[in-house]
């Protein structure tokens, strides 16, 4: 893992602060959806001049995510910008990506809110996290003021979608109480293993539904080791045994759900009375099938969680509020990245990441270092 | 329809106010669960007496629905009182039935809230209603101030599931400004026709889906002479035209469901972003599949709705505010009651309604009067 130190860099990048920008940008990007591998190419352009609203900023790491790729198939419901990027033909472009960390590296003259060497991740979903540096106003970027150095660039470049999921889920559908239990599939997925971790921070149990695997025992330590009350595999579920034990803990009054299919009406069917059920992901590829006795006589309420709406109907305090309480929980060390792998900035090595997540990724994220 | 008048009948039962009852009660009860012809029995005991706190009711008018029928054979979640009724050997019996209109007939000595010539209807579920007479505290009872003459016996037995079901789905998920529109399927059933014209006396639009028949232009005529401000049948819920159709009227913020199934998924499917989908029925007996894009893209959210519960779970003046201005509606002659058919209070006629019932009732509701 590479740690970045703002202070190191600040001398590096201060010289453009107030000169007009003579930096080029390299960027992957796409003139239309299609293939992602086909449609993608390496594409460089003159970083935009300075003006007094707006800032500069380098990447430093942006991870490739699962909604990245369906963006790149034009499958996504967030839609990119398509511009002309320094390019004098009429071909405008995308850039690829959505998530990722940057560092200031120059501010205008009236820019009051961000200074050379913070880092910053992206406000919205759709800017374009794969290239090397851009430029726009403040508005465009979320300010982190509390990720001090003990806080990766990592960390902040895989924040705003998953650890933010966790958050807005665990807050936002049911009051949970200190010892309360929430259930979830798909618990090793990245939001799996940040529910883990801030149900653990704020004192909620956790039911940590996984697949049954060969190397079950040792997942079931590593998600313990996160802070997982219970771990129990998905081919049980349903049995009798399960319900009681699960009866016994302390039926939880909130479920997460990544997976839909046979897996997730099962897991509702732990849920108390009055229960919550929240689906932000759809691994199985399969509908989540209702039994209506569970919606009249048990109460549950089924909703969707999209963390791009959330964004967009809410100001930048509140998304403030919550991008500080998460960086100052990593800042304390109690909220440690996913597993991830480096990808290198090249074409290749970001086309064959792409590639790999059509196939549906597997465990860990991919994340570009700059 | 008969109209039973108040005013005709307190002469008859004024003798009983203070004196101790000398009246037999008749009842179909039965002494456990099971299938609900079998079970079921004629049985007769004496009106317990009235005490200072208590009053007495002769019921006018019961119906049967499907609930009961799912009751007697135990499958229900409400569980009546097995109790002894003036019989000296062991056996504790259920009486059938929970909704149903009676009128006070004498009222002990600190009574004030209620008195004779009072028309009530049960103020729980599980009362047992299927019986000529029954002795209790006022708070077994939910006064109907607002049932004048012109509400008649049948308007007020078929009250307390139905109508109350349509008026809080209406009220308690989603605010309806005028003009605004509601879908729904079994448009025709009870509750169909209560949310019909619920919603044009609120000013809401509704687009009702019934199933194609070969009489669908006289159901279609039927449900707009109601209030329905469009009927369109489910053979051509998914079809890309009706889409269009809906969207153009304007897309509806609210779902009620009773069917389930694929229907029920293709209902969802028209309401707009953020729109609430309520299911309180299951007549196609399959459960409702959920598209995870429904939730997590379109923020669609499903909830169940039991009247029980509700009822349950609020006090006695929000159920007393509500059932005033749907009886002060039937008084203005802006609410009438389904479709219905007598039966007569009879052994072998309840029973038949009850096994007519078993088979899935049919249109119409099936109302004893006593």
């Amino acid at each position: 893992m590479i740690l970045v130190r703002p202070s190191f860099l600040l001398g590096r990048f201060r010289t453009y602060s107030t000169a007009r920008s003579s930096l080029t940008v390299d960027a992957l990007v796409y003139p239309k959806y299609g293939r992602p591998t086909e449609v993608l190419k390496w594409h460089s352009y003159p970083l935009p001049a300075l003006t007094p609203e707006t800032v500069h900023v380098k990447f430093l790491a942006s991870p490739i995510n699962p909604a990245d790729v369906n963006q790149l198939q034009g499958a996504y419901p967030v839609k990119p910008p398509f511009e002309l990027l320094g390019n004098t033909d009429d071909t405008k472009y995308a850039v690829g990506g959505n998530e990722g960390v940057a560092q200031v590296i120059a501010t205008g003259d009236k820019v009051t809110d961000l200074k050379v060497g913070d880092r910053v991740t992206m406000a919205k979903a759709g800017y374009g996290t794969w290239r090397t540096y851009a430029a726009g106003p403040v508005s465009d970027f979320q300010p982190l003021s509390k990720a001090d150095k003990n806080v990766t660039d990592v960390q902040l470049a895989t924040l705003s979608v998953n650890p933010c999921t966790a958050y807005r889920m665990l807050k936002d559908f049911v009051h949970l109480e200190k010892g309360d239990y929430v259930i979830q599939n798909g618990a090793n997925s990245a939001v799996g293993q940040s529910v883990i971790q801030l149900a653990k921070a704020w004192g909620i149990k956790t039911v940590n539904v996984v697949r049954n695997r060969p190397d079950i025992d040792q997942l079931r330590d590593d998600l313990m080791q996160l802070g997982a009350t219970h771990v129990i595999t998905d081919d049980v579920l349903g049995s009798h045994e399960t319900k009681t034990m699960i009866k016994e803990w302390g039926q939880p009054k909130l479920g997460l759900n990544c997976v839909g299919g046979k897996s997730a009406t099962e897991m509702a069917r732990h849920l108390s009375a009055n229960g919550q059920f929240v689906t932000y992901g759809a691994m199985a590829r399969a509908p989540l099938a209702l039994p209506a006795s569970l919606l009249i006589f048990k109460n549950l309420a089924f909703h969707g969680f999209w963390m791009t709406r959330w964004t967009d109907t809410h100001s930048m305090e509140e998304r403030t509020e919550m991008v500080d309480d998460l960086v100052a929980m990593m800042a304390r060390g109690d909220f440690v990245e996913p597993k991830w792998t480096q990808v290198d900035w090249k074409e290749d090595s970001v086309k064959s990441a792409v590639d790999h997540g059509i196939q549906g990724f597997g465990t860990g994220k991919q994340v570009i270092l700059f």
